[in-house]
């Protein structure tokens, strides 16, 4: 068997394909609506019109500071589609944004077109405030994505010359860089650059994106202070930003630039922005070996997995600074837990697991991705959330000061999760196998098919299963000939034991979460893995202070919660018996087609005109249903509970 | 038998004397402690020296608004004592500061230090906002409550200089009106003066006073609205105001001027507005026998005791705009519940009983008095609450914009809440007693006295009781010779049953909340009422989200609370199993004595490592102590809550 600290490498799209089933079906649905809508969202809205340069004082629109990064990562998506399915139509409308791209770049690579437009001179200024770098990163991503997918260069092109007008500007202070001294110190306030550097790295074979990417890291939160520095350059009191409030933890620690990154031990500040740099670090802590930074990954991971996640893998509880809080600090109605912050989560967790190679990181990466990443898109593909809480009340939003929205919305001002999520599913094979010599590491159960190569031998691995509504896996080995490799498939950490069965009754291992053999694959060699899928009853740490005497129902990945369109109104008052049964059933008219959880319950009678505050009502027999929360909301507005009482 | 529609007429403070018990040591604490350091603090703010006019560009103080109210409130608290406890140096004290008021009185009657220092010309031009009427009628108030403390007119005079400015400039403006149309139309947008007037017609016999009461209940919310008009001569958008929200029901609503008094069917805006008004409008009612009126009333108190009311009294459930929401909208961490606004409560409810004695206006008030007000005040006398939430965890108010304290604190920018609780204080027996020809009812229990005359023939009811502690109560008669009167005990809402002996086994009636008997008293009669006192569950109605599931506890009129030094952290955790017997001891030693709730509880085992989403844990029986919420944070901070998970 493998060692399993070898790092791993995430299929390519090449390689790995989601062929039927549940996700196949999302990525359907973000090909057929998602991708074009978030495209033409950009044309109506002023971002495609900014890329034009075409803003004058008094247009309707105003040019914004990541306005190209949200075209960047629509055209990531579309790269990533195309990449799969072509589609000759959708490939000539992202070359005609590359164009424009190419056009709006300065002779001397810049490119933003926030100040193309607003004025040249003040780029540079503010590296904590106006996301340069962050669009820089889009960019790279979006290019990297194209070029993979059409193997042009046309995006690349641009990306590279971008690179390496900031490589020249950015890096090493000392008079013994490459530079002789001459290249400025700083980093961006919104992370993202770093892990688009290194994979901008890896496409162009140029070590020089993945040394600035480490630059990047290494300098961050270092004294004396850049933002410091930066702000008295530009006469500014450097408290000036209206989030840094006296409750986080240092200054500069909403930006992650409280100390350096290394001396971090907490999740801090701005959530998308933490798990940006986390996985941009784990990037740089595998490309140079890196044990301290690798550590340091694994520190916050764990801080953020054991303390300050949602169970919908949601972080970033506070709405004010779209932020990490202090551990257990998990409210459920006024949570933000932002959709792309569960994307970056995923994102962090996915380089975790390929770094050491270790369930536990998949296992985030599994509750983020099915539901506070999912939870952000409608059924129908054209609806978006931006805060997912865990509890919803009518009167909540307007009240209290929650950022949350009654329905999903078709469009955000700042609209930075509708095209990431489409990122995302339209590259989701990466994520759901990845290998190391030839160890082939499966991390997520969906019908699929990936590609192999074993030391010239070609053939493939087929996964059939119809996970997540249950937990049957068939793997099939196509090939000409006898493969040797080895199979690590994930056991997930929710569930309560396995069955494998394989022809030979090869010796498997379980080692961190992953079921690891090694066999020579005949063509036609099945392998079957089994995991129980039980409603799960899930209770949070007694620290959580808002979850106290609830459960949670999940089953397999899923995690669930009841809606008023189910359950009738006053959710707060269903209560589940400790010993309840909970039936599971497939329920293909529910939501498109779900497994929908149903128990008998118990309320209390009601009426409006019982007292404020009385005697406990008689209780009723009630019956509860379920369904899958990242499914909620699509049904019209009303009450929705994660958390439900348990008696 | 009377009957019980009578109006009555609160003791006054020349009758009804607290002796003992409970109350006389909190009006102890606030004789010796909390009125002089009230006044001391005014002294050391600016809001002294902004009565002495001696603000100057540059000072360490601005003049502000609502300064003299403050002032003014420490001087009503500091006369009702002086009625009952006559005090040299405190008299000397207030005598300095009525020549100060005197001094800073406009020669036409004008009266309000922020306008005399910032600009007089700019008097009288937005109602809505500066409380210009507001501090006029706490200035009335205190005024009042000084010339029946002491027989002089020092300061009763410039109140009614200031009363004939205002009576001369606001008022009908039809040609018909006594002034012949010259008046003004216009009300306070934070009302008060209402009461205020009502008390000074009283006080001088001058039934203007309460026509211009009338006439600010009347206009207030009728359009053409005032507060445009007067927006439109500022040259103002009316909309300026930053907590006028989308979420109000109505513009004008914060200041609940959305419509017509007589319409209004939902309490709404800002509490301690809110329910000074409906006081008002209850004085005005009684004044001018209006039954339309008195229905409004009705229906606002209804409002607020059915759906809008915590369990503590506390009102004005949102800190933003410090108001009501909507109905069972009452979240426990986030409550707001400012102590003005209970003590605001109780004077509704005390006028409503008067109205029409009905114990559901005296469980109200007594609820408010005990639990929501006095939390406003420390053991010591000189901390104060000014927001009292029901739940508190270290880490709320740091990070969800609750504006609820950890401690008590020495003092607030806005000082409204210690001046407040210590007129309230000062002036309790007048709620413990009132009167209606030849019926006495009796509120509140406590150890005290109440002067009578019947027909001529003088003497004395004296109570005693160990109240709140526990049920047993003994009225006795002192008198000369015989004296025929009515009694009526209220039998609180609380009390399952009750139990009164008398020497004649007089035949009592029991009619909405009050036992009622007529009889012949002779000098030394007794009569005993004994009102169990168990601690009892009480569950909230199931519409209010954030109890679901859990229950309060209460003896009596206390509702309790557990607190961290006494249950440990993570209080969420804490359930009181259903059948869990509930122990109460009166302990001297706990709080400068108190009676103490235990029981038999159970919680999670928990430790640091436990992981964030697993099975439920093992429970453990652990012993639940609860104190008096009113009594909370004497001991250091730490969590508390009110309503705990019930299993």
């Amino acid at each position: 068997m493998k060692q399993t600290t070898n790092t791993f490498t995430p299929a390519s799209l090449d390689d790995s394909r989601i062929t039927g089933g549940f996700w196949a079906e999302w990525q359907r649905t973000n090909r057929e609506v998602t991708i074009p809508y978030v495209l033409d969202k950009c044309d109506e809205t002023g971002r495609t019109q900014s890329l034009r340069l075409e803003w004058k004082q008094g247009a309707a629109w105003e040019p914004h500071q990541f306005y190209d990064s949200d075209l960047a990562k629509a055209l990531e998506a579309a790269a990533y589609s195309l990449h799969q399915h072509p589609d000759p139509a959708l490939k000539a409308r992202v070359d005609s944004y590359i164009e424009l791209f190419a056009r709006a770049q300065q002779p001397d690579g810049y490119l933003n077109t926030y100040y193309s437009q607003t004025g040249i001179e003040k780029r540079w200024t503010n590296l904590r405030d106006m996301h340069e770098l962050y669009c820089a990163g889009h960019l790279f991503e979006a290019a990297v994505a194209h070029f993979e997918a059409t193997g042009e260069r046309s995006l690349l092109d641009v990306a590279v010359r971008f690179a390496d007008h900031i490589d020249e500007r950015f890096g090493p202070a000392d008079a013994d860089s490459p530079a002789g001294g001459k290249k400025a110190p700083g980093y961006p306030g919104h992370e993202e650059i770093e892990l688009a550097l290194v994979k901008l790295a890896h496409a162009t074979d140029e070590q020089r994106y993945a040394r600035l990417a480490k630059f990047f890291v290494d300098e961050r939160g270092r004294e004396p202070h850049y933002y410091r520095t930066e702000a008295d350059r530009r006469g500014e009191p450097v408290e000036k930003r209206r989030w840094e409030h006296a409750d986080l933890p240092a200054p500069f620690a909403y930006f992650q630039a409280h100390k350096p990154v290394r001396e971090q031990e907490a999740a801090e500040g701005h959530s998308v922005r933490a798990c940006y740099l986390y996985a941009g670090m784990a990037d740089v802590a595998k490309e140079t070996a890196d044990a301290t930074l690798l550590a340091a990954c694994r520190t916050l991971f764990d801080n953020i997995a054991d303390r300050r996640m949602y169970i919908t893998g949601g972080i970033g509880s506070h709405a004010h600074g779209e932020r990490f809080t202090v551990d257990y600090d998990l409210p459920n109605e006024a949570a933000y837990a932002e959709t792309c912050a569960a994307i970056s989560l995923v994102f962090f967790a996915s380089r975790m697991v390929n770094a050491e190679l270790d369930g536990r990181y998949a296992d985030v990466m599994e509750r983020a991705l099915y539901n506070g990443v999912l939870c952000g898109l409608s059924r129908s593909g054209d609806r978006f959330f931006y805060a997912n809480p865990l509890s919803y009340h009518p009167t909540a939003p307007l009240l209290h000061h929650v950022r949350s929205d009654a329905e999903r919305q078709p469009w955000y001002g700042c609209a930075c999760c509708p095209p990431n999520i489409a990122r995302l599913l339209a590259s989701l094979p990466s994520y759901v196998y990845s290998t190391s010599d030839d160890t082939v590491a499966v991390h997520l159960y969906a019908d699929s098919r990936l590609e192999l190569d074993i030391d010239g031998t070609r053939g493939a691995l087929v996964q059939s299963t119809t996970y997540p509504w249950d937990g049957e896996m068939t793997f099939t080995c196509e090939s000409d000939g006898p493969m040797t490799f080895t199979l690590a498939l994930r056991i997930p950490g929710w569930a309560d034991g396995y069955e494998l069965s394989t022809p030979d009754s090869s010796k498997a291992e379980l080692t961190r979460g992953y079921l690891s053999f090694r066999r020579t694959w005949l063509p036609g060699d099945t392998v079957r893995l089994s995991l129980p899928m039980p409603v799960r009853r899930t209770h949070a740490n007694t620290a959580v202070r808002d979850n106290g005497w609830q459960v949670a129902l999940e089953r397999g990945p899923i995690v669930y919660c009841v809606e008023e369109i189910d359950n009738g109104a006053e959710l707060a008052d269903l209560a589940l018996p400790a010993d309840a049964q909970l039936d599971s059933t497939f329920d293909a008219a529910m939501l498109g087609g779900c497994t929908v959880v149903k128990a008998a319950a118990v309320r209390h009678d009601s009426s409006p005109r019982a007292p404020l505050y009385g005697g406990p009502g008689d209780r009723r027999s009630v019956g509860l249903t379920a369904v899958p929360f990242a499914l909620r909301a699509n049904r019209g507005v009303g009450e929705m509970r994660v958390w439900i009482a348990e008696v």
